[in-house]
């Protein structure tokens, strides 16, 4: 018997120990052995629950017991999770987590600890959810260059932008939907102003370069802008808005951004829609992969979890090295990033042709008193320059 | 440096080659030494390649080497790969493979092999591509208890089932294409009827089960029956044909097939396209998850055979198990797989209904004096007990 610490018994821990317990052969049989869990660390009491007799109040018992050798953080929010991070690392404890705000933030430094420990540090669920990519990005695709991570990398935006796309909904109606469907929380700015899919590209980009990304450098804009009238031009270009993490690689960085993208019906990320994530590579040898699964959600992301604490058990005299220098990215600024760009303006033909020169223009039904259209490709300092000479800019949207 | 030998100088060995160079300093850092090519064994000379001085006939040399610790087998087919890699593994080296037939015949034994050596025993690009699939099936989802894994796994038939949608062309004329453009051998039959498609769900379903599958077990149609007047039907109903290799649980086995089938456009392998792959996994935690990517091509699998022999340098002194005992699998028999049939007959309504049921009519422009419809959901005994009923059945696909 593996005997293992979860810290937290809220979503994610109480899915770790039900995924635990419902695929408890399968687990052992991968594991070697069976694992256990012999404390749950928590604030609160759980004097009803299954594992009522497994809840404790006091980290250093856990620290303190060389029985534990694996120990899975499921709290979230930075601390207390750093603090017993750092802890369970020096007390030569093996580390899971789901937390992506502790990983954006620490997970170089975390990482060089355990590296220095000789545990591991293992942390697949804090992106993609269930999804498999963090490993594979480790191991399968360790061969490549990486020349670009493009992901739809969270789920509640991505249920609102399907909604509105298929019902023609308004933002606001929306949101308050998923609200109530409980798919977006009370206060949802973390989701709807992209800073969750930021942190998440942080991680991502940070593993594929091999050196720690910042995720406060990373341009990040919002679904709040998108109208049902952009959804209406969308289909009419038969594209798809779709809330974009994408990096990509400029010479020996990557230009990093966060922002609602049009993409065609073609490309891999369009078909994943409502709660689904995915996550598309191109690599230099191997061309185009994608990832897509569940990308939140308790028993998904527990069965990332599971997978990690699985790996942490089958290797626990041996260190799994990961590339993170704690060494800053100077990243490439987004307006580096060429792109074609649809504009909707009040501002006549004379002036758009004059200001960008040839561009493709777009009707959708119903919508009348302004112009839409589609720039040829430039980078971000053009088009703001060229945007500039127009008046009465109604939406920008990036086309991918 | 560490020392590799290549057995093969064909398409993958030299693609091997090719990876190795052009991402030298990449798969140095990962690998923590640089990885150079010591031995090329190939039957021919090439006098002119940069590789030239590499080759040697005699694999012996290979075997005797103590500087060789990775055996990469690129030759394909079953001997000599499957005595090659016996005598590798027994010499102590790590063996890494692209070959399918060679793992689909012989994965269990060459495993168990590599156990008793304690060597690593590695063939990711034996399915699909370059496509990480194995190594997240058996590391990534490790967690899970697998309920279905639906795989496009045939670039060449995909090729040709996309072309057929999209241009409405005829079988005949579609391979015809797809052998001018090198997508298709001369020599089809191993794509068109679904023999290679069949070892690679073997290999999936194995590692799924961790038990020996025989590829001969399994339930093989290929896709030489298909018509342009099918693809008629299916853009009727919405609908993407596409050569599907299928394993979903049932009870302690798994039900194999390899058909083609009427999937939705709904279902996120309805968008793999061309000469792609991709391989849905449904698990009992996870839920919903797909990986896509290149099936075939030099660089895509030798991106695969690459990250494998990272991994070998990685875990040098160290067995990385791999469930897949020898024991043979029973599968439950294709017939008791339910789902819904398309069929076109010349039989009438009163004939037709009378042996299914409730069935639903399907019109497809310019097509006469016959009649198509969907059956309820039924198991494919069921399925044959009715159409035993009733005369003139020209098409009957399976709907996912």
């Amino acid at each position: 018997m593996i005997n293992i610490a979860v810290l937290g018994y809220g979503t994610i821990g109480s899915g770790v120990a039900a995924v635990l317990k419902t695929n408890r052969g399968i687990i052992a049989r991968k594991a070697g052995e069976e694992i256990g869990i012999k404390y749950i660390l928590d604030l609160r009491d759980f004097p009803d629950d299954e594992n009522a007799d497994r809840i404790i109040h006091d980290y250093s018992v856990i620290l303190q017991d060389p029985e534990i050798r694996i120990v899975v953080e499921a709290m979230g929010g930075v601390e207390p999770a750093y603090t017993f991070a750092r802890q369970a690392i020096e007390a030569g404890k093996h580390f899971v987590t789901s937390n992506k705000a502790l990983i954006a933030e620490y997970g170089a430094e975390l990482i060089a600890l355990g590296a220095s420990h000789r545990v591991n540090v293992f942390f697949e669920a804090s992106v993609g959810g269930g999804i498999p990519i963090l490993r594979p990005l480790n191991t399968s695709l360790s061969s490549e260059d990486i020349l670009e991570i493009t992901g739809i990398l969270n789920g509640t935006t991505n249920y609102m932008l399907t909604k509105m796309s298929e019902e023609g909904s308004e933002f606001a109606d929306v949101l308050k939907e998923a609200q109530e469907k409980g798919y977006a929380e009370a206060d949802p700015t973390a989701d709807i102003e992209g800073y969750d899919a930021c942190r998440k590209i942080a991680i991502l980009t940070s593993l594929a370069a091999g050196r720690q990304v910042n995720y406060t450098d990373i341009h990040t804009e919002g679904i709040t802008s998108i109208t049902a009238a952009d959804m209406k031009y969308a289909a009419a270009m038969n594209r798809r808005i779709k809330l974009l993490a994408t990096s990509r690689k400029a010479g020996d960085s990557y230009c990093v951004m966060v922002a609602p993208f049009l993409i065609g019906a073609d490309h891999p990320l369009s078909m994943v829609n409502d709660v689904f994530n995915a996550v598309f590579v191109r690599g230099n040898m191997v061309g185009e992969t994608m990832f897509y699964g569940a990308g939140a959600g308790a028993l998904p992301t527990a069965s990332a979890v599971v997978a990690d604490i699985i790996d942490a058990a089958r290797h626990m005299e041996e260190h799994t090295p990961i590339q993170w220098d704690p060494e800053n990215l100077t990243l490439v600024s987004e307006k580096k990033m060429a792109c074609a760009y649809f504009v909707r303006t009040t501002a006549d033909p004379e002036a758009i042709e004059d200001a960008f020169g040839n561009v493709t223009y777009v009707k959708a039904e119903g919508i009348e008193g302004e112009q839409a259209f589609v720039t040829g490709i430039m980078d971000g300092a053009t088009y703001a320059e060229a945007a500039g000479r127009i008046d009465g800019i109604i939406q920008m949207i990036r086309v991918n």
